[in-house]
């Protein structure tokens, strides 16, 4: 068992990406009873709203999930305190300075995981405490900071400057990406877009067909105002709200379960050969 | 052996990125030497100076070696028609419509691999009959193409949906980004940052300096006029001219010679672990 299974306390050491509005209690669920991390968006929740998303996931499962707090969101701290409150074991922050909710996650007992996207945050996230941190390349979906570089260079970058384990996020939608994360140092992966396209997930279904008709050209960086890769309009049909989504779209060409996308990546892990 | 390797007839499945100005006769006979594919690259060459490298390739080696013609460089047309009377049995192309010059080279009984940037330019190369195609990620230095793909998705989207084999650019500095590359479907993968930072390399000291002090996101994308992407000029302590360089720049800690740096990539390999 490698460290970020150890320290998730999960089957695989898969997380799943935070998306808000779409991965609340009933989604994050499903993905810990599947045996990845299932991660409740806070973004734009009211605390009373979270503790309810939290109950949901409570009631599902009695498997770990964690709640992801953007730190930059009006709102986030009473979000975090409303988490701790309920005993969520995991705190996932992102967007933000990490060393400004750190000490008060550990205090509570709880293990913290952060997100960052050059050598620069991750030291200074590993500084401040957290327990892991999620490596966010360049062509992942979502909010994916200014620094612009990739998986390829940033998991093994992070690996061999940091003690704390890395989870890689991006770029990740099979065994394929799973492996090839692993060999460049990271102990996890994290995966977001390929569970877009999955029965469970409350999205319109117009956005699953563009994600399964896209090429992985197919999306584009917006700032609004943090950066953020969505998918181009024209694929997703609205321009006024363009769908998040990564580079792997590229790579999705069917629309599974939640459990068939986890167990896929992690038990065909070792039909990965080099 | 794979695909690659047989194709190019090499000790390795490893080429050598061209670089125009830097990898001549004698930079690309080293690597030819010590088991990858050295690349004289065209660009900026007179046909009779492009002559002359290919003659002193010629006298130093027996292995094989390719010649770069960037299709848009004016002058290419004459430079390929050089480099096929000398007999260079393989031609890269890049930077310009595979179609111009595929023909002409089969016809002439060498070998071709064109370099691409996304899955559309990947299906028209295999379209206009080349043996091999070029992967080249969003990380990579010098000229990158518009698309912003990463090699984490453009290796296994070109996999996926090619028949012919695929050599990954982009990100690759040591044996985990060798063996990262071939599970996401690549069969061999191009060498370029890394051989900066070599003894033998015809550049300042200050560029290998620049590149050993840099972190992954030490790059910058410029567009004069083809998109490239080269070190920050705080980094080479040249604004005017800024050295092309990779994300991968960031991997890079120490100056060793061409056939160390092939031998450790290629020999590396089985020490890569997932």
């Amino acid at each position: 068992m490698n460290r970020i299974a150890k320290l998730l306390k999960t089957k695989y050491p898969i997380v799943q990406g935070p998306m808000a509005g779409i991965t609340l209690g009933e989604f994050a669920s499903t993905v810990s009873e599947a045996g990845g991390l299932g991660v409740i968006a806070s973004a734009g929740l009211s605390p009373e709203k979270l503790k309810e998303e939290i109950e949901k996931v409570k009631n599902r499962t009695d498997k770990p999930f964690a709640v992801n707090i953007p730190i930059y969101q009006p709102g986030s701290e009473k979000n975090l305190e409303t988490a701790l409150k309920a005993d969520v074991g995991i705190i996932y922050t992102s967007a933000g300075s990490p060393e400004k909710y750190t000490e008060r996650v550990k205090e509570s007992g709880a293990k913290v995981i952060h997100k960052v996207s050059r050598l620069k945050e991750g030291l200074k996230a590993e500084k401040a405490g957290v327990d892991a941190v999620v490596a966010m390349g360049f062509e992942a979906g979502g909010i994916i900071g200014r620094s612009g570089v990739t998986s390829f260079c940033l998991i093994p970058e992070l690996a061999d400057n940091l003690s704390i384990p890395v989870v890689a996020a991006g770029g990740i939608a099979d065994e394929r990406g799973f492996a090839a994360a692993l060999i460049l140092g990271a102990e996890g992966v994290e995966i977001g877009t390929r569970l877009l396209a999955t029965k469970e997930c409350p999205v319109p279904e117009s956005i699953k067909q563009a994600i399964l008709k896209a090429t992985c050209d197919s999306t584009m960086v917006i700032e609004s105002p943090v950066v953020m890769r969505a998918l181009k309009p024209e694929l997703s049909g609205d321009s006024e709200n363009p769908a998040l989504g990564g580079q792997v779209s590229g790579l999705i060409k069917e629309i599974l379960t939640v459990e068939e996308v986890i167990r896929k990546i992690a038990e065909g892990l070792n039909k990965a050969k080099f």
